[in-house]
């Protein structure tokens, strides 16, 4: 069933023959090793900006691209692309991801019944928080996803990501990268009158360019834009509840839109959905294998549970899809993700 | 020595006569409560965006300045204004405000072993966080700080921030405000052959004035500007360690600018510095005195641990002050201070 | 329908007339706010250890009594009661009460891989925990619950327990006392053939008196004992999953044992559910109110979440329901709860 | 230098030849490596419990240790050998170890300003702890240290401690384990009419032995008992402040006494220092090796930070020095320590 031939390398990454499928109905449903194994060898950036990279494809952007961006913006208006970060949020404990704790050191009503021991009627707050840093609008970093024990750029990903984080691939790394063009491709409202598309639809690379040309001129997209792809799936869980938000079943990128997110030459890519490709994935058995090929492989920035609600209607109100985005991660430390609310200037 | 009168009020803050001066000289070392008092009185904004009004002074921020922010981006050059989150931070755990702990949930080398159970030979990395929301660079919310067990539009502390957080003025509701054109004023290089002022000076409106006048048109400041202001703290710390960076002594404002905050209507200001305003602060007993009449009282954001070494040479190098700032806060639900990574667009 | 009073004091608690019943059937469902009183008034042991007191009912043990129970020791045989602490506990986020969060700060597989630093082969793992006092088995300190703003002894509860935690009873007080003679009593085994009791059911006075005496000699309660009531809920739990354990329906304490808790002068008493007492609470609209009887008017220490499983067996096995107890809280300064894994030696 | 043979297996622990001294002055200060491998050699229990084992040398104690040490109990008064958990503790940050922080997620100030949403006039507070589990008064699990990717009983250290924590070894297996006759033996009053024994001091068997004789009858130390070692560290710092108490220079036991810590069976020892033995180590460059020996080769569990000082005034009060010891540590499941409150009876 399988081409599939072990490296002599103890953990590498099998070297397979034949080139990756861009129609899903093609994909090898039981043989998730090869498929990704083909995707991988086909679609692997490694090297590609030296061998000291730490950022991957958001080598695209450059100053004169966030120049261009910066002339996108036309009203002024501003959107933030987050969701809330709360003890509310859709997580539910799986492999210890819990929604944020926020706790309060100090309070207002501590300050009223004037406990706090500062003079001349100084009161305040303070607070903490602790909380994964993939619980809601994300970054995934380079370090976030392994292929058979290799990371970004092929280094071992002991190498990379220990107890003490990220040694070499860091969110922290990416803290001034992530301005560009953004472009939304609101597949949920060009494929389905409600907007909203159903758990389990992969979109395809057919979908995506089908939408690009009817959204029009400013929806093409091209080397270091920031592409937005709307499923509907956050509107859903706003009006009905979250109902496997977190993990279960969504709408998402086919695992065979990776030569697409290739040859595009995106800098990221980010959905409203909690995984980011199709769920469950198009295997009998497998897990996230699209983010096996384009982080480790590819080197692209995926993000992950963004709000694009008042985006999209902003956009399908004027027609016009592309905006500046800034969405800068926290800069922890070796952080392989990072909290991030995005900001579109249109 | 004071003409404060209790209000009838419980708690409440007391009503003086007298205006506030801009001349540190001028200050009564021995009564911060007066002085506070005056200058509350004198700048106070309650009411000035209606009852209900949660974000205060970035009010004087809208979509037109906005879009004129945005016009000011030249080369696209983007500068982070972070310091960055980890456990080598200046935080002493005064108040509980420890530096971040960051830690992993899956590694690399766990990866490597293979022993995460994944399919297809995936791998991951995770991680979590723990830290004060205002550990590093940060926001301080309108719910920080209190007068007199009142918080900003006058509301009652203790019906503002509760164990639940802050109900009313949570930081979730600037998540898109915070974008707008930055200044920087940059009073080290100004004042300073070193470009470092010495702990304990006390920037005044004077210098504020001179310096915009010495840096020329690009830094001239008016409503809705985000004012960047530079000491050089930073710099000294990060050449010689941090030495008492957090709640040390330090340059800062000094309590007579807040007229001048008043007036020139800005939307924010930020500093390099741990506290914003001067320290020791400049009266014989008191504590952040200016905080307790902007925050609560004007109702203006402020910022504070920036890094703005990047952009000061920047600017420097080209005599250009001003520029596009995106720097939204995490919206975490009812927080009263925000970690975020501003992003200084040229 | 009720005959409260309030009392000239601003949110103190009401002055009632009547004496408490006994009696569940007695209860008036719709006024719990008037038998919450009655109780409160009939059981109050405010000021009975003098004005200063710090630990309640805890008082009851005595050097004697930890002698004699020590005496107890049998075979020699130690128990845990305690739960595991881990993400797979039964919490769900209510009040921000999540399952602990146990991360690794190092690891085996880092040292494996030598990684880490250390000379001479040195490898190590070290770990960090974040998680509520109250996640799993507990303590809950006198400062946990409040009667109208009142606290254990006649505080006001916003002078107990600010942000900086409970400034007077916090849970360290308790740091050497809780070592005494412990008695189980099965109701479980005792009230049915199948060892469980159902959901919602109120287990009265009546009840442990008769558990009591069908239990013999061994099972006789006294002053400073702790009791240990067992209504087989955790047992469910760990044979058909947690199901709501956590706040949702379960056997418990009527609200009408109080009298009896109070008269037999225990020193505390857990359970090995998640709340103590009977859920849903025995009125029409009510929140643990024999909590608010014991832990703020009585001064009782109350523990929760315990496993009582192998102890009842070996208690069922040999007739000898008592031993000696030995459950310290950690010691964490202004604590209103904390964590204990409690040890029987029989 | 060095005789060390580096085995076959990768990474393995070297094999030495020559037996270890129990005499300091013949340590080769400059070959930790030879030092440390002969002792390892030398003592090594691994498979002496069987291949499953999981707890080392607590399974010295049995039930009829337990019942013999509940014997000990003469006036019953109970001591708590746990310093505090807060902010104010030793902890500097090295290695992520912070003090503990516990915020409140309820206050009783907010429950007397009524905000809380409780019927009937209950309030509560309740609090959450972020901690790592070395911070303050604890148990070493058999997972937090490892010999040449080693871990207790012979296993790979990547197989027992993953990013998911101890999978073999967790300290909950040790969960109603740690009940025995302790022993305190007070070398600081022992050796120094200060009571305290100046940094640096290396506690050798000749001085161990020496203060069993000093102490008498009641010092005795054979199998299974636990043995507490007070140094008068922690009187200091009580007394003049932390100064290093976290990782600085103390006495504590040389090297040499692993031969001792292994002929005499015991089932666990504990000191009143941070790191419970010598520090500096006794060579030119190494980090805790007598920790390499006794965790990960001997099965040895170590107690760190214990205040003996209400402990050591009672012994030596009356002469009497053994007592019934009961340290649970809490059954965080997989755990590589733990906090811990011991409390000895007497």
């Amino acid at each position: 069933m399988t081409s599939v031939t072990e490296t002599a390398s103890a953990g590498g990454a099998p070297t397979v023959t034949g080139t990756p499928t861009e129609n899903p109905a093609e994909l090898d449903r039981t043989d998730p090793a090869t498929e990704v194994a083909r995707a991988a060898q086909a679609y692997r950036n490694w090297g590609r900006w030296g061998e000291d990279d730490r950022i991957g494809t958001l080598n695209f952007i450059d100053d004169a691209k966030r120049a261009d961006a910066a002339k996108l913006v036309r009203t002024g208006r501003s959107s933030s692309l987050s969701q809330p970060f709360d003890m509310n949020g859709p997580q539910l404990g799986w492999r210890r991801r819990t929604n944020p704790v926020h706790t309060m050191l100090d309070t207002g009503t501590d300050a009223q019944l004037a406990n706090q021991g500062f003079p001349h009627g100084l009161g305040g707050a303070d607070d903490v928080i602790a909380m994964p840093l993939q619980c809601s609008t994300q970054w995934d970093g380079l370090g976030h996803i392994f292929d058979h024990g290799y990371a970004w750029n092929g280094r071992r990903s002991g190498e990379v990501v220990t107890s003490d984080g990220d040694l070499i691939t860091g969110i922290e790394h990416t803290a001034a990268e992530i301005v560009s063009r953004g472009v939304l491709l609101d597949l949920g409202r060009h494929l389905r009158d409600s907007g909203e598309l159903e758990d389990g639809y992969a979109i395809t690379t057919a979908d995506l360019e089908s939408c690009i040309r009817a959204q029009g001129a400013t929806a093409a997209v091209g080397r270091g834009d920031i592409v937005l792809v709307r499923t509907g799936r956050y509107a859903r869980a706003q009006r009905d509840g979250w109902n496997g938000y977190a993990g279960g079943p969504s709408a998402g990128l086919s695992f065979t839109t990776a030569g697409w997110l290739h040859r595009s030459e995106i800098a990221a890519i980010a959905t409203d959905t909690w995984g980011f490709e199709v769920r469950p994935n198009e295997f009998d058995d497998a897990f996230q294998p699209l983010h096996q090929v384009v982080i480790p492989n590819m080197g692209l920035t995926i993000g992950e549970m963004w709000d694009l609600e008042s985006l999209a209607d902003a956009c399908a109100a004027d027609g016009i899809y592309d905006f500046l985005l800034v969405a800068p991660p926290l800069p922890i430390t070796g952080a392989v993700g990072s909290p991030v609310n995005p900001i579109a200037i249109r």
